[in-house]
């Protein structure tokens, strides 16, 4: 991405807080901030943050961060702009909005510590304005949306290798490090989250982290995996049967599932509200008795974060739009056995929807 | 760990929290949660907690959670008292204190944010309770001393065996590669943070991350890497040169930078305070007329965090007491030929330190 394309980010962004009345937003979540910015899309670790944006409405926008990072900033943002705090950067930040800023800052309650507000904000009109910044991310760019078919197709290339390396007496560990090092020596910079290589009963456990537990003949595995490239992440699961013959309640819960994710995908297009594309899927699993052991959303957002908006979950809200990516990832899991999940990554289109 | 020492930390807790008059404290920060539980020491990603805990004066603590964690959680915790929230964490948690506690519950004001506390807190009386555990934390008990001695002796081995790499012609993003496989293919479960090797001008960028350049004959490359190794990261920073031929300004400088580091470390002990011990290395550079070019903290502590208290910085009032480890890391930086930092982890025993 190039600067002009932040700053016509960031254009859009002034926009939409001319509506709201704000004259400035602070911005910390750390995504949101390189998506503005180009400025460093980690914090250092949770309660470090790398930086802070402040968008204005007048175009003088500030980055402010600490001394480390004085050079990166230098080489992204006109210096006279750059701010620099040591030790109290809420603090200090206030200091700089009093003095620079009128009217109404918006900032991320989401994304800012109920310490950090409580010393930014003295003395100033602050005003939630949570999401501003995630609504544009939603909708991928063209140029976005060609990364994110790259990086799926990373993800696929790996899951048409993965069945060879899924050998008996070899652990889910070392399973999930096989995994890793493809994808990081295939130009993956990280992984998009832990991977879960779980084997047997652990695939029930949505949250699995892979462990010294070896693949057995005839055993199923549920491997969930992704991995950022070029900035943006993929995300999807497959389990497979190691061994040549599968169970007969694998092979129905695999089926139900992959029916469960048609259903959705089949009437997912723009206007859609999420929480139908999630009421498909389980109907289907309501039509097969087995709606109970579907236990989590049917899938969520994707691009810089591995979790973004939309969340495919019965509460939320949202409509499908044109050029959101979001994974579809029905599964059932059964303690006694294992667990199914079979998960794509789908951009909707014009008129429904693309599996990437 | 085993059970029991969670339920030792968790008394020890409770007597700081009766001292407080807290009926309850809501454990946030992920670190403190896996500290006081074995449960999850990793949020999902930021703003998507693995769950809280509820420690209680009484004794009757609660483990939160969603229900992909369900099963995690029943693996340690009694399942009377797991409470899974599904949507809205900090409303439904609302509830439960509402409904099970009296008195006054603490809160981690730096580890929830705005959007959190103000959905988990009305009607209750609660109370900013930051840093109780981190305090417990800080003094590492004798099998933690342990594992961070594990952790650190193979940081020294990678050490050790990084030079034979750094090769002209390889570029720092394949060094740092050979250098977290090394990690991850001698025990560890991931980097403590994200690898930086920096070559020439580079390494003056104390938070550099590792690119395309190549490693040139006769260049300075600066490597800080950890990893965690059975929970506890280590974090060690050496500054090499490529070649036969070391610059002047290259040895100059890394000859500060170690007697810098010398002079803290040799008067650091119980009782100390930390900023005395970042004002011995600086005076060392203000002898040398280069002060100006250490740009950072002394160090910081590390354990289950990588940055965790005390950070050795000149604002902190804490005093160094037995049990402490931490970071001594001078450096110089030189925007024009690079930067020196070098880095060892110390041990605060009873009578002085010793270098791990």
């Amino acid at each position: 991405m190039n600067a002009q394309r932040y700053e016509a980010r960031r254009e859009t962004l002034r926009a939409a807080m001319r509506a709201k009345g704000l004259s400035a937003l602070l911005v910390s979540h750390a995504a949101n901030r390189f998506y503005l910015s180009g400025f460093e899309l980690h914090d250092v670790q949770l309660n470090e943050s790398a930086g802070y944006l402040i968008v204005t409405a007048d175009g003088n926008d500030w980055l402010c961060t600490d001394p480390r990072y004085l050079d990166a900033a230098r080489r992204l943002w006109p210096e006279e702009r750059v701010f620099i705090y040591s030790g109290d950067a809420p603090g200090q930040i206030n200091g700089l909005l009093k003095d620079k800023m009128r009217g109404t800052v918006g900032f991320e309650a989401r994304a800012v510590t109920l310490d950090f507000f409580d010393k930014v904000s003295p003395d100033l009109t602050m005003e939630r304005a949570d999401g501003m910044v995630e609504e544009m991310r939603v909708i991928k760019e063209p140029e976005e949306i060609e990364l994110m078919r790259r990086s799926a197709a990373l993800n696929h290339r790996l899951m048409e290798w993965v069945p060879g390396i899924l050998v008996p007496g070899r652990t889910e560990a070392e399973v999930a490090w096989d995994i890793e090092k493809f994808f990081r020596e295939h130009g993956a910079s990280e992984l998009a989250f832990s991977s879960i290589v779980g084997v047997g009963t652990n695939g029930a456990l949505p949250h699995y982290a892979p462990g010294d537990v070896p693949l057995t003949e005839n055993c199923p595995v549920l491997v969930d995996v992704g991995a950022r490239l070029d900035l943006y992440n993929s995300d999807q699961t497959r389990t497979f049967w190691v061994g040549d013959k599968p169970a007969d309640h694998f092979t129905r819960a695999l089926e139900q599932t992959k029916a469960a994710q048609a259903a959705a995908i089949r009437i997912m297009r723009p206007g859609l509200p999420v929480a139908d594309a999630y009421r498909a899927a389980r109907a289907h699993f309501e039509t097969q008795g087995v709606a109970a052991h579907f236990t989590h959303a049917l899938g969520h957002g994707i691009g810089l974060e591995t979790h973004e908006p939309p969340s495919l979950n019965p509460r939320n809200e949202m409509v499908l739009k044109p050029g959101m990516i979001v994974t579809v990832e029905p599964g059932l899991y059964y303690p006694e056995w294992g667990g199914i999940r079979w998960e794509y990554m789908v951009l909707v289109t014009e008129d429904g929807v693309e599996i990437l």
